[in-house]
């Protein structure tokens, strides 16, 4: 049998997987990221973890077709990264140093992309060969998938789609890129919190939010929907208005066979994904109305599947 | 030597190109599109072409690699074609069609999808290898290329650029696809004239345009904004907004190497793209914020230059 490990660096973590050709997870490790340490510290601890797993789950070098990395940055070539701010790191040639320490084939992606490769591999995806993913978090990431292969870009901007400019009213809060029109800016757990926040200053309209003074998180905006509390709940259709709106416009760049949503907002589910596909049927170009909308499935080890998969 | 031929279907003329595989245009024909023949007219009319080319060139079947064609509707599995609003066609699979006349080898692309691939392969993006390429006509075709292959997508609607869902404020117009508020709407021919006559409907101010008599087209506002017509140079810079913005955001998509601008008003050159560059520099994600946006090559080449390199 052939192996592959596929490794997801994180700011706080690093996650590894053993995977066989067959997709089947057959061992999972975590190491903390020890920022501090620089990048080369940190491919040492990288290296240590892959060979740990192959003593300890008793796989030989000849079976193990290499190590692929997600990393939270744009990655060119497979192999070299620019800049990524959670890890202090810039100018990191990744692929090469890893591959120099284990004497061995490695490929890098950024983790997003990684996380939609794992998704069409063995996740929401795997019925399909063109997915588009969105991971709704702190932040929004994406990941671009045409017939299995990453849209990685000419310089690893592929699947960026956090940062289109979509908002036509630019918002006060910059976002980490410079802009302020991202769509990262209001679909993001943080931009769904600044909407409802905007909405109770712009107006004394009730709304249950109120008696968080101004301790609430996107869930309790979801929550708050799910109780008829109105301005929750435009809020949450704002939201879905968005996210339709952006995958409508994607849908006419590279029309996928299915839309794919994850990262914490995406639990909201049906409540959620609901006004996604309505208003995407609203905004999507007539050939491409009826792409699935689809919730993600692998979760936060998306990146481990996908990142393993470069290596197959 | 080995040789293809491109076709380039169109709704008045059918054009013919055979190119050997170092991408020479050695032979030009045009043949008029008789619609009412239906689709198995056309395509016996293409074959007879074909075989026409192939004798008066002295090239033999060993020698040809196989005819592409380029259809002004989605493709898909680069042959079936589900609609051509143009040639009245319905549910036409072109590839097997023609490839049964001719016993060869054939490929089916959408037309826009073809003139990118002819761009990046003999025209302006020549140097690269992942490109985006809008026409602005009288609508907006577009086509992407990622590593040397067209994107065509789930449903033949890769690089439906002009159908992207841009216009904060739905116009007035309704898109030859349903919608009202289309990239189309605003940045083709038709919607730069449009937007010149809502601006001279909604005031009195004064603009060379108004002699006109309401007869002016996207060249005769080019030309007054070269003039120094305030209300045209308002027009141009909003269609330069547009399209700059449109390109940011398929920047954080795929992010090419290169974009390309073709179709007739691209020969407004310079007047327009120092524009579009100023405005995506703003929208454009900082990674991509340096990519270099050109005027097409080809010209109406583009569409037999790209068909024919599907079958090399």
């Amino acid at each position: 049998m052939k192996y592959s490990i596929g490794v997801d660096i994180g700011g706080t973590t690093i996650k590894f997987g053993l995977f066989n050709i067959d997709g089947q997870l057959m061992n999972k490790a975590v190491i903390p990221t020890v920022v501090e340490k620089g990048a080369s510290g940190i491919l040492d601890d990288i290296a240590d973890q892959v060979l740990t797993i192959m003593r300890d789950m008793h796989v030989d070098r000849s079976e193990l077709l290499g190590v692929g990395v997600g990393v939270p940055g744009p990655v060119i070539d497979e192999s070299f990264v620019s800049t990524v701010v959670n890890l202090d790191w810039d100018n990191v040639d990744c692929g090469k140093g890893l591959s120099d320490r284990l004497g061995m084939p490695v490929k890098v992606a950024n983790d997003a992309n990684a996380a939609a490769l794992g998704e069409v591999w063995q996740g929401a995806g795997h019925k399909y060969r063109k997915l588009v993913l969105i991971t709704l978090g702190t932040g929004i990431g994406g990941g671009i998938i045409n017939d299995g292969v990453i849209i990685s870009g000419s310089n690893g901007a592929g699947g960026e789609i956090g940062h289109m400019s979509i908002l036509d009213d630019p918002a006060e809060r910059c976002c980490g890129c410079g802009k302020h029109d991202c769509f990262e800016l209001v679909a993001s757990a943080t931009g769904i919190v600044d909407q409802a926040r905007k909405l109770l200053v712009e107006s004394d309209e009730p709304s249950t939010l109120r008696h968080y003074n101004g301790a609430y998180d996107a869930r309790a905006i979801f929550m708050a929907a799910a109780n008829h509390d109105a301005l929750s709940q435009r809020v949450v259709d704002n939201t879905a208005k968005y996210i339709g709106r952006a995958y409508a416009m994607i849908g006419c760049v590279v029309d996928p066979d299915v839309f794919v949503i994850g990262g914490g907002v995406s639990n909201a589910g049906e409540q959620l994904l609901s006004g996604v596909r309505e208003h995407y049927r609203r905004y999507a170009f007539e050939a491409c109305r009826e792409t699935p909308i689809i919730r993600a499935m692998l979760g936060n080890d998306a990146g481990i599947f996908g990142a393993a998969k470069l290596m197959l």
